[in-house]
């Protein structure tokens, strides 16, 4: 009996390792970011039918994982991260987040960026002084209006 | 007596609106990023004797306020934000956190993205079905090494 | 030396104790809904010039007052309300949390409920067993979409 | 052994993907809302008999599960939800939570909105720039007295 | 220049001290039980104006504090008490409350006991084993209902 | 092997509800109070010998989870309440809590009720209204001594 | 104007530094233990009127000052403490609380040592490796009794 | 498989209440105080080899179990205890937490009392009034050095 | 089925304890130092494929989690430690943090110790006096720049 | 009227500041360490009378404050830093804490490194590949005994 996104993402997470699968292959398969397909093999995302399936496939899951990848699940991990690389995302949020604040409103007026209707991108960036990450976002401006 | 940061970053808040300043013009004035510009006048960041001049100039600041931009501030704003705005950045990192770890580690291997060897770019993505909020981050790889 | 819009908050409801104001008065005097006013007056919105203009005379504020009323505010109360009312309002969100989010996505798929394109209406609700609070929110459902 | 509601919680989400039933079937099944049934199914109302009965057909439960529908449960998620959805209905607390208890003392007095009293609607709002959630609250209001 | 209720209890608790006024000489002025007249004197309930007037008069209030005192309050001091008579009080729902919830729900069914439609008499209790403080709760049964 | 009390207050409430047992049935059969009864059971209070076997004969445990109810146990449950009928006693002491503190010592000195010397009693009291919850506590006065 | 202990609490330790005063040497002045009267002075405890008198005459305080000496204090420090000293103290109740618990039920059965009716005496332990502090504390048992 | 210390503290309070065992035999048994023997047996001590031995022996622990309490242990319970006799521990240090700073430093300059090199002893202490516990803390000053 | 690096930790320990071996032995096997070696083995480094098999070979693991030590884990244990030894290295933070801070940044400007480029060696420190632990950090400066 | 250190390290760095004093020339002043120096200036350490004194000279401070130098303060700062420089020295202890303890527990035995006999030296480590911070930290190795 499955009775969470959560069980399934962990069988998700013991084939990767076991078969030694490649996010990036995934998300060829499904022929969509590999930002997006990563965030919904960890069950943050929810897949559509031939998507779950071609998930399912790769995965070896069974028809019941399946049916709960096509369930919105309950996302969002609550807290401070501990872990470095985590924990970097969210010391940028603190350090700069009055900044951003502060340029979005400047440019936009009162409202913010949407964190549904969203994308992410993260390449790689050369560097003769050691290569960087370059992580792009992109959310629409959503407008505060009186009424 | 000013004995923070804090004391200053509140004149420059007060000054701003008083007078009416745009963070971009400030930025110009100093010749350095709108984003970095910011984050300094909001306390994050340490100006050298020449920016602190220039910024005393403008938000007509006394010495003791100009000696204490070139003071290493203490960094950061703690805990979850509850403002909007700042909520949405909060959940990207929430909701994306993992996305972004599985896929940096499946690049670069076990390190992190840089927080301090780090830039920002924030711009207006200009869209029919409403302008977008475009921000770019560049941090600096920085691998564990075994020892 | 006004540093935040806390402190223009104060100097409002301190004014509207010593004036009886009610804030059914003010909206109509911005010719907006209460609902929106309210939330402006106790520093959650933006005004514009003429809408802050107004909001100065009523409540007799300075010049430097009513330029901070037209600065996006820091917004959001954290954690979790003890004051009754505001506890039941959160406790609505706990016990029946689970229910509007099943509901919300077996109507419109994965999604969320705008809280920024979000509007609201308080009523009196005649009732022979006691008269009931009626409150109707709409907000825009954003989808999430793969890419 | 079951000894606790959330067992039967568990079984009757895990029924509920493996059939493909849907919220608004299970209400009518019950003659009873979408909502109120929904809350129950997840854990946070108690049923009668002749309810518990039917939820136990629906979902296939044994009677020991079907003992425990008709007892009153621990209710209540605890803390600040993570998941968006859920998080925009906590935001709207937080960002107007001020303005809903001025306003509803304005109207009523000292008091609250019974969270017990109290009932939920939520219906689509067809609109020409994206549908809308419509969520209408109805609760007593419950004066304080003094004595 | 008076911007909260919380000023006005600081100004009644100075003048209890410097006076040495009784609650119970206070709660007689008004004609109420001490148990609401102490917890509205410490800003947890809303005085009608002639009730104000009293209270004014016996602390020597200005006219603004007298038009707070008949502003509905916020309410509830957050967190668990550290002081030991409170944390006693505090203890005895930790320890008894799944007891009084059980009790509550077999006698009446799924519902609560009303904090608001409640009343509260303290009382001396004679015992020859030294004397017992007597608390004496009574609140509304509200019940939770289907629709 | 059973490691701890909490194990046998599973098995307690698993039997309860599958035998249809009621509180007030328990207490008579050990000659107490239903309050000290029930919070005995939910595993915050402990039995004598006799106790134990009756409770054990009434809920079918092993001899095992009858030695571990002679044990005194880790009582009390922590932090602050989510549910609703338990909620309402925390906010009794949250908006009330001043106003006993201040009323214990003015008539008993500086002191606590004592929470251990301490009795309940749980009462459903007619009213035209609506019935009414009664609780009485009764806790001896600690009185604080120099020394 | 004076409205909380705290206030005259600042007033004793100001004065204790500038005055070089020793808490023993207050305590002689009382004729009570210097554990009290330590604690007293750091508004945990109640003082009487003699008591208060000769404390305001060695603290230079004013009547107003004397009379908040006389009013229980609410008492206390909350959270886990940070000084190293402190949180000593702390450490010995987190490693050895569950062998307090232990023995003192193996020898007095359920109950607990009373933090009321208690008294507390710390003197040097000559040791010729280091001499010692050593705490004594004495409550008084009290035990739970069924009812 | 054993993985924890947590996992054999788990056996021996299983063996202890079906074996009906008292700290004070199994301390006589080791030789040591009951004091520091209940400590060890709850997983805060670390056992030699002769005494994980007699340990093993009297709770008839596996080969396994045995090497585990030779181990160093994960030591110390965090957060704010709820039982009340720890509580009542744990207000000691709450209330008289500042006295015990004052009193040592007055007495011994900068430092702390050591809970490494400390000692503890429970002593039941007969008083016509009630019985006391008595509880006797000793652990070496370690003084702060400039350097 | 392995789902989490943690899964493998628990082994490592297991067999650590019951094979009787010590952290300096495995990383001589690995020709690594003690400190990082230690840390791998506990989950907070990743394994290349040769340093993996060792492990395995020595831990007796099964392929599938030689697998998993080469996917770099979910790092950092959060919140505030009880263990007194791990207090201690926490209270260091506590007390010298704020002069870490300033000396750091009079060196060498604004900036960061690398908690990522950095290593760490723990050594006895002989003393007649008793020996010491010594440990050395060092990690590399990263500076703040402005862009 | 000063009635905490914290008002005297306020001064201190507001002197600093002003007259751009560093740490290292004000412990040459002392003849002592810059690291216990800096820490002393913070308010974490306290000073003799000479010592007192000198720094009173260096920072233009009162009688009155020279004498909080002399009394032991408060020391700690309580939670999780956001502070990047801070941050990256908790999360080395959350990061590599449960190395240390182990190898610590494997050269020494049960207990810990003390906090208080504990000397820090922080020095620049030149490096071609960029220059790194060096902090060496030494403390008293403190067994745990069995009594």
């Amino acid at each position: 009996m499955i009775s969470s996104r959560e069980d399934v993402t962990r069988m998700i997470l013991a084939t990767k390792v076991s078969k030694g699968l490649r996010w990036e292959v995934v998300a060829a398969e499904l022929g969509l970011s590999k930002e997006w397909t990563t965030a919904a093999c960890l069950g943050q995302m929810t897949f559509n039918k031939e998507q779950a399936e071609t998930i399912g496939r790769l995965f070896e899951l069974s028809d019941e994982a399946i049916a709960w990848l096509q369930i919105v699940p309950h996302k969002g991990d609550g807290g401070i991260p501990t872990d470095p690389l985590l924990y970097r995302l969210y010391e940028i949020v603190s350090v700069y987040g009055g900044a951003m604040k502060e340029l979005i409103h400047e440019e936009f007026g009162d409202g913010i960026m949407s964190a549904i209707d969203f994308s992410l991108d993260i390449q790689r960036e050369e560097n003769p002084n050691g290569d960087r990450v370059n992580m792009v976002m992109s959310g629409k401006f959503l407008p505060y209006k009186s009424y």
